[in-house]
């Protein structure tokens, strides 16, 4: 293989591991966090796309840069939570359907270093794979009423 | 919830229980099935796109329409199959990245009504996400190298 499997820089500051620890990075603050298990974490994304607002990453709270590297149990727990964060947008978004993509190195569509699954609320009509991301990131203000639903949902969930 | 969580029709003749029988379909033959664990298998897509060619689809051998109602146990299983085939596809088809995606409900870009993460070979500018499949089915003429390779793989790295 002439191409390498990572492509993480040397000293890379990891905003999800920042973010893990319990302090805020420049793209996301604690309240993002809208579920957390022993081995995932899921928050609102900080990057939109135009018709499918408040779309949730899901991580392993430990650090693999990619699929490939990943542990199976990291990589279950990430599914589970996936999972469940799928169910809690059907429920209380207002979509019409979910869909999940992942991607691994540059040329795949990476671009942190940190393996993440998007999770999306999908409306029919969205053209989520035609459109681009809002080349801004969003305010916390934004994610806010994503993240309440979200935390809300699952609060209630287990009382 | 206005819009119902489930689409399958009544009397749904599932492609890929079929296939997971040893029944060929009209859209797939045994030869396309790549591996098969205890709860899960992987086939090479007949839908293909343009710059992608001989993605792979992974599937729960047991019929769940979606990622809503998958079992843990076949959402792992399906997950540790997904990470088999990105590493084997990376290793093999000559590409740069591999990316996931699954779709739940017709919003969410669902067409077959049985759980399935799509599995991508990724290549620099191959404009994945703004590029339609082909409208035809491909062949098993086509499929065949593709499933090759990865059999070869699979077999050379048990033995």
């Amino acid at each position: 293989m002439t191409v390498p499997l990572t492509h993480e820089p040397p000293g890379y500051q990891c905003p999800f591991c920042i973010l893990a620890t319990g302090v805020d990075t420049g793209h996301n603050c604690q309240r993002d966090i809208v579920q957390r298990t022993a081995c995932a974490m899921a928050l609102i994304s900080p990057r939109w796309w135009p018709a499918n607002h408040g779309h949730v990453l899901v991580v392993p709270i430990r650090h693999y840069e990619n699929l490939y590297e990943l542990p199976a149990e990291a990589g279950h727990a990430v599914h589970d939570l996936v999972r469940d964060i799928a169910i809690a947008i059907r429920k209380t978004y207002g979509c019409e359907g979910v869909s999940t993509r992942q991607h691994n190195e540059p040329a795949g569509g990476q671009d942190a270093w940190h393996y993440h699954v998007h999770v999306f609320p999908r409306y029919s009509g969205d053209q989520l794979y035609a459109s681009a991301p809002y080349p801004e990131f969003v305010t916390a203000a934004q994610r806010r009423p994503y993240a309440d639903r979200l935390r809300n949902y699952f609060e209630s969930s287990t009382r």
